[in-house]
């Protein structure tokens, strides 16, 4: 596919500086960018080597300016990337129609242009929206329901009772709607399982990596909020709820019963204890441990997570302390029996 | 299904306050529960939005009086709470008998009532007791054994040489047997792979999570005692060895020829690093780190885990170093010939 | 099988003190070996259990002496271990041939020896080298090129050109080539996906453990340098590239486009924020997280990961902040003035 500068300007709503009939073939990042391609800088960090780029067009910010090379000024130049990528490098689904090895249970609906993967099993009473993808190996249980256009990775297992809605991405090895980890406790010191009868509920554009587990709620749903984005290996506890645009990356862990309000987000190997309530828009540090409620716009680090704005002077401080250390005993030299022996 | 508050008392030998004949058909959490249905508060923490619930009756704890509708008083309203559950809400299993594309090795015995899902694969000399339950897409190895009752969900793996006791229950996409961790390095700076030629051997009553991974050992076993309860996306290293009625919450990570007594807890995104041995009933905190030996009955968290108090007293007292270092700028300021120009 | 002393010294180059020609029959741990077993120490720190040991002989370091029992010492005990081990405990390999149940795609290229095991499903214009062995209920996308001699364990998904190199070995669950998580915030607060159209390659004698996730490069390679070993759950986002003979322990996140150079060792739950560059033979603690470039040759520990020496000296003083705070205390008493009404 060959693109001229001003088609793909009009396809991000951007402004052209230098020259718009320069023809664009494809899309790199501007490490491997070659001549006939168009790379990107998502903000002034990247541009020292944007300049450097061999790609023979690039994305840029708004206000950038003085490019030896034709560049694209938009607003969101991570956006204008995502859309001009889809443009160049789509990659086609590897299935299509339902393939005669799946394995189709009772009472099962199915929309048009359902694909089924090879392997797949499908529970009783199950519903599948228009243009729901199935790859290959993918298990759904009984009563599960699959909105218009999701698509479900090799390998995914869905368990009974799960809901999901239209235009989900769910990908390999994630697991959805087992049992919540609820024990009681018997006086012989052995636990005794919790039935866990509830379900889980995933609204509308959530995506969802690779080798995730979703438990179901003991009673009532665990429920992704729509648009979430939930990274690879993150562990989402019984009864949990996630606001809208809540962004969850990988190796979290999030225990029974929180809540996240809207725009949430919890960077890498961050923990979130058992019935919190973390408010709209907080953002939480890699590796910080929610352990109490938090109020929304918060940006907050370290376990037990709090301000980061505290935490950063905490460390600060902290990174000083063999200096510190040094004034102390110096202030002990100057004042007469200030040092005792057990120093 | 209806029962009468009485009939529910008698099965979790509780005592009611209220009236003993109204009449229940569900379960359901406190702010979920509706007229006609039971609910629970585990604590005196949730007593207050259990006060609240629109139930039409509530498990509380002994001694809990005052309530404005009937309540069932009981020693252990969790386990109360899992065995109205169970009544309420038994969900059926999927499958029946040993589905036609079920693949079956040589010399493999099967017991009575053993369900085989569709697709599962089972390894030559395989032993599957009675009652057994296996899901769709199931991989067994060869030479795995399998005990009374044992339910394996969908797309578990369970390689070569496993046991697998009586009523374990294993959750979709964990994995059992895998090749431990070992390498040993050589002079070219290149690892040269350790056979990993022991098994894993499961006891009796553990319930394992989604996504789970429990290596196999060099030489010897990788041992899970009864009852342990092991939560999603665990790690569990070659040649380790948990005691009885261990609880391990998600994201953890265990590594090689570790030894956890009985009782254990290890919380979230905790670690263990190799070879330490840590006592019965020791609980560590989330996200800490275990790297030596700890005595029974402790309570430690951070990283290095240390008794959790003295982590606490240590806690409080960073917490107000932005204090401490004004109370020592001051001091400064008070001694002639304190302060020195390197501050 | 049974060896000579002298047969097994001769395999890894050692020499023997004591009887040559008692004869071995088996490998077993230290604690666990009986009469008749070869067991090992593979440094001075495991020599005193060793000097306990029920087995025959014994594998110890050079220099090692006095013992009771036959000893082969070694310059590297690890890798002598490996390979008696190796030639005791060889597991054969389950399947054999190509199963009638395996699906395979158009353009398929299959060399010599190849297994393809039941219920695997292979794309199109697939490349399987000779001696390459899938086990059960693997997934191969289109376009998958795989290594002579390299084994995929079952229920693995490898997605859409992929490319693995020779002797490569995946573990079970593992899923190779999974999208980014890459997406541009829209003014509403929503996401929109950033299309992840590059690929994963790995290179060489790679191992990579179970349940792993690794992601496909937004545009370009998330690269896998030879002879890399990758423990269990550990999650490497798009486009990383990691060196040669890089060790990355259990529950390791690697956040998008870091570059970890040759011999790196990231320890277990340690963390490696995007966009970063870790020198040569870095070595990463446990549960640290890298947040900015380290050059070659450090040893770093922490969150923010520093080097590990000068962090041991704040650990040492935080663990003596409550001495140093009655310290403080004491100054104050001795100075007129010095306490102030908010302490």
């Amino acid at each position: 596919m060959k693109k001229s500068l001003e088609e793909l300007a009009k396809l991000v709503h951007g402004r052209i500086e230098g020259n718009k009939d320069v023809i664009i073939c494809g899309v790199a990042s501007v490490e491997e960018a070659e001549e006939g391609e168009i790379t990107f800088a998502v903000s002034d960090k990247f541009l020292n080597k944007a300049r450097k780029t061999r790609a023979s067009a690039v994305i840029v910010p708004l206000g950038v300016k003085d490019f030896s090379k034709p560049i694209i000024q938009v607003k969101n130049p991570r956006l204008a990337f995502a859309k001009v990528l889809e443009l160049f490098a789509s990659r086609p689904q590897g299935f299509s129609g339902i393939h005669p090895t799946a394995l189709i249970g009772k009472d099962v609906k199915i929309g048009k242009d359902v694909v089924i993967g090879p392997y797949t099993v499908i529970g009783n009473e199950t519903k599948l929206s228009d243009k729901v993808y199935l790859s290959a190996g993918v298990y759904l249980g009984n009563r599960v329901t699959i909105g218009e256009g999701s698509v479900i990775h090799p390998h995914v297992s869905i368990l009974d009772d799960t809901i999901i809605g239209k235009k989900v991405i769910i990908h390999s090895g994630t697991v959805i709607g087992s049992d919540g980890f609820g024990f009681a406790k018997k006086e012989d010191g052995s636990y005794y399982k919790i039935p866990q009868t509830g379900r889980v509920v995933i609204e509308d554009e959530v995506e969802i990596g690779a080798n995730v587990a979703i438990d179901r709620a003991t009673v009532g749903e665990t429920h992704i909020g729509e648009g979430c984005k939930i990274d690879n290996l993150v562990h989402i506890a019984h009864n949990v709820t996630l606001g809208k645009n809540v962004i969850i990356v990988a190796l979290v862990g999030i225990s029974g019963s929180s809540t996240l309000g809207n725009g949430v987000i919890l960077a890498g190997q961050a923990g979130v204890t058992d019935h919190v309530k973390i408010g709209d828009n907080v953002i939480v540090a890699a590796k910080s441990g929610v352990t109490k409620d938090i109020p929304p716009n918060r940006f907050v680090s370290g376990f037990p997570a709090r301000l980061h704005s505290e935490q950063k002077r905490i460390k600060a401080i902290i990174n000083h302390l063999p200096d510190l250390l040094k004034r102390i005993k110096k202030l002990e030299k100057l004042i007469p029996n200030a040092v005792t022996k057990n120093h």
